[in-house]
């Protein structure tokens, strides 16, 4: 029976632990609250994050990390990306033994412009590295404990180790693909915070359904365009971590990214838009990683960088939008692949 | 002054001749129906398919196909897939100088498995024809006239011909990308309503929008499949008349093939949701055709199948939707190129 922890008891972090829980694995929680943990171990509920679910009894939490990584042989790390590096110095304490790591999160460090496989293999010692493993595709946690039928894709070069993630989550409702191309997965899933941005300021703008099914297909043709020079493969961002989540995050209202975009394109200024929500809006962040990279790597990204004119240099999001739309004329492939 | 003709006055032809009337181009407008031509003409309005537009003065309506074929250069169709060969018939008596075709309908043909390119092309004599280009994308009329942005991809294998295309209809508000690839225009287009019905069926399931962008993402992957294996390019399907259509199509309540599927998924049979709806949903042949493409080229093509279950051999929508997600596991590229 393999022996399983996920390092993070947000929303995802619990809904992945119910997945492995429920297919029988030996799973350990692990949250940095105590009382979080406690709640979890008592009354089987983590009412912060998913108030309406009961999680499995063989479901344990703990708030020792050392207790959790020394029980494991396959880490899922579901932390935000800001925390990997402190939680990644956490576990360099107590590794012992070679270890399978899976993470989930979606993002690009800000300055570094690294990708969360990057953090975890220049964090973590290599002789206690398995394989990194990442898993990413449309989830919302909120469904997946409800048993909606979810797939998502397990990426690794070493496709053995995606395939025996695979194996671990896999089950009647939780479907997992593998793909051997992790940087395709990981800038698909941190840019599509981007494009949602976008697609939440057009809505507020009352652009209309066209407009927005358009920002999101030539959003995803500059990601991939980015993602194929930083030597993605082009066919992972038509997949399930390309465009399936790139789908969901732009027409949720739920998302985060789209609500602040929303507000933008009704006029409000960015730090108004920031202070009213009350939290990281992870796509401002990662607008400015995107642009960085596209001048890294001399792509042309003209909705990010239209994006960008509106959050750091206070463009008024209709000029820019209208701006994005007198571009001169352009072959659709052709701008699509280079 | 380019003169130019739109056959059909439902809500596209309509839409697509105000903005050619708005361009500047001497623009006439043919609908079989003398009062709506009369209505066009004296009331600049278009009641029944655009209630709350104000149709451009310059732009004249006539119920003669002779008159409209006479007096134009460029002939635009957008007439419904069934009635694609009447026109022909009514266009040939008429024809008797090279004129440059532009198609703007979605389907294939039954029985016979023909797109509209090439419907036209064996219908009409080929000393008349200087090019058949498609014109589509994400498109609602409703937002067209609205001066809402939209941007669609006028293809020909003649690239020059789809640039000429290009250049009547782009504007400030209309943007238009060309592509060589008709093939793949053509299949996107028809085969986004399969998808659209699949995911109303998801909808109606209440399965949710993980469900949802997957059957999305992956009824993609099976129509570039398909398309490829017929000659189309890979990248046609990532574009906007590929994903973006598809998009609109599959999160839009006023999609009536997601609605018609939205009722199957709630239980209801299929004549009763015909019966229902009173009218024709296009989604539901075009599943026949791309079965029965699918056999013809040998692709696999799950979705496709699976709603060809439901709708013709009365298998239960949640046993098909539960059998999709039990399929063998899978590699996400190696499964969506071959």
């Amino acid at each position: 029976m393999e022996k399983v922890c996920v390092l993070g008891a947000g929303s995802w972090g619990t809904a992945l632990a119910m997945v492995l829980a429920e297919n029988g694995y030996d799973t350990l929680l692990w949250t940095h609250r105590t009382d979080q943990a406690e709640e979890i171990n008592s009354l089987h509920t983590n009412r912060k994050y998913l108030p309406e679910t009961v999680l499995p009894e063989n479901l344990y939490a703990t708030s020792d990390i050392a207790e959790a990584v020394a029980h494991s042989e396959t880490i899922v790390v579901a932390v935000p990306t800001k925390a990997i590096r402190e939680v990644c110095e956490k576990m360099i304490a107590t590794l012992d033994k070679k270890v399978l790591f899976v993470h989930v999160s979606k993002g690009i460090e800000p300055d570094t412009l690294k990708l969360i496989s990057e953090i975890l293999a220049e964090s973590l010692p290599a002789e206690f590295i398995e394989e990194i493993v990442v898993l990413s595709g449309p989830s919302h946690a909120e469904e997946v404990v409800l048993h909606h039928p979810t797939t998502v894709t397990a990426a690794c070069a070493n496709i053995e180790a995606a395939e025996k993630v695979q194996d671990l989550f896999m089950n009647q409702f939780f479907r997992v693909y593998t793909n051997k191309d992790v940087l395709g997965v990981e800038i698909g899933g941190a840019l599509k915070n981007v494009i949602a941005l976008a697609a939440g300021i057009s809505d507020g703008l009352n652009y209309g359904d066209n407009a927005k099914a358009a920002l999101i297909t030539r959003g995803l043709a500059e990601i991939t365009r980015l993602g194929v020079k930083m030597g993605g493969n082009p066919f992972t961002f038509s997949g399930l971590t390309g465009m399936g989540d790139l789908i969901v995050t732009c027409t949720s209202v739920h998302s985060r990214n789209w609500r602040a975009g929303n507000l933008l394109g009704q006029g409000m200024k960015l730090q108004e838009v920031l202070d009213q929500m009350g939290m990281v809006v992870e796509g401002v962040r990662t607008t400015k990683a995107a642009y960085q990279l596209a001048e890294k790597h001399d792509v042309a990204m003209p909705i990010t960088t239209a994006l960008y004119s509106v959050l750091f240099s206070d463009i008024e999001p209709k000029v820019a939008v209208d701006a994005l739309m007198m571009r001169m004329k352009k072959r659709e492939i052709d701008d699509m692949i280079y």
